[in-house]
């Protein structure tokens, strides 16, 4: 499998599990949470999906494209260890769907990373959230869904929240 | 259409566009020319298509993914229009296939430079070769060729050198 089969793997996968969180959050009350915002492809795509949702991104430090930068009010600047502990109150509200795809390419960092948001993100997920992200993440509350047709296991998760 | 989508559309064609012109010069000697390197993800797919062709690459700034950068011997590095010039001389052999990813993005500049390379780049093709270009390129000796399956038209081109 070359790096091109790769990406377009990694983002038919990413596309398919928006699109079935999106769906699948209908009756769900509540803002999405974007954790890292990348070049802000994804971003764009869930704000098309969910145009009357509210979305809060967390990201390090902005690199997007131009026209895929949140507003300011919407963004978490900082590492997300330190900007999620304090989201919730913000927010005010628990969120119907989080998008995680804070993976950095390099495997133990990223699963370590993902271990230590986890914990984070719960109190901020309202009951039947969903949960979609390019890490496992594990947690009693957290119960793995089934993937959206033609996207391989392992590829991106979903689980929603219990 | 969301930028994801436009993400997937693209690499989807871009690999359609790739695999078709990889059998279409089966019977064709000559090398692979990759004009922009980017990431690296096109140069991976057409090595691991194309692995007894030599690949050589044209581009202005090396910034790929450490795996897929290429041999010092079979890189251009500089300005496409400095260095093809002299390409031909260097490589001594017309080239079977030529992928150009020149694209920056901004369309008045990407068209230009797409005019500007065409005639430097006729010189280095062998007849019958085949020309992938995520731009449009206007010569008489180059045939359009009609796109494969799922690609959309406009979103890339082929052309059979005459």
């Amino acid at each position: 499998m070359s790096r091109l089969d790769s990406a377009i793997d990694r983002l038919t996968a990413q596309r398919a599990c928006l699109d079935w969180a999106a769906a699948a959050i209908a009756g769900l009350a509540g803002p999405v949470l974007e954790l890292g915002l990348g070049n802000g492809r994804t971003y764009d795509h869930l704000r098309t999906l969910l145009p009357t949702r509210r979305i809060h991104v967390f990201e390090r430090q902005v690199n997007a494209h131009l026209d895929c930068i949140p507003p300011d009010e919407d963004l978490f600047l900082g590492d997300f260890l330190e900007t999620l502990p304090g989201a919730g109150r913000v927010i005010g509200a628990p969120a119907a769907l989080v998008h995680a795809d804070t993976g950095t390419g390099e495997k133990a960092a990223s699963v370590a990373l993902a271990a230590a948001i986890v914990p984070l993100l719960l109190p901020v997920l309202a009951s039947g959230a969903v949960l979609v992200s390019d890490q496992p993440m594990q947690h009693p509350g957290l119960v793995p869904v089934p993937l959206p047709h033609g996207v391989k296991p392992g590829r991106y998760h979903i689980y929603r929240n219990s």
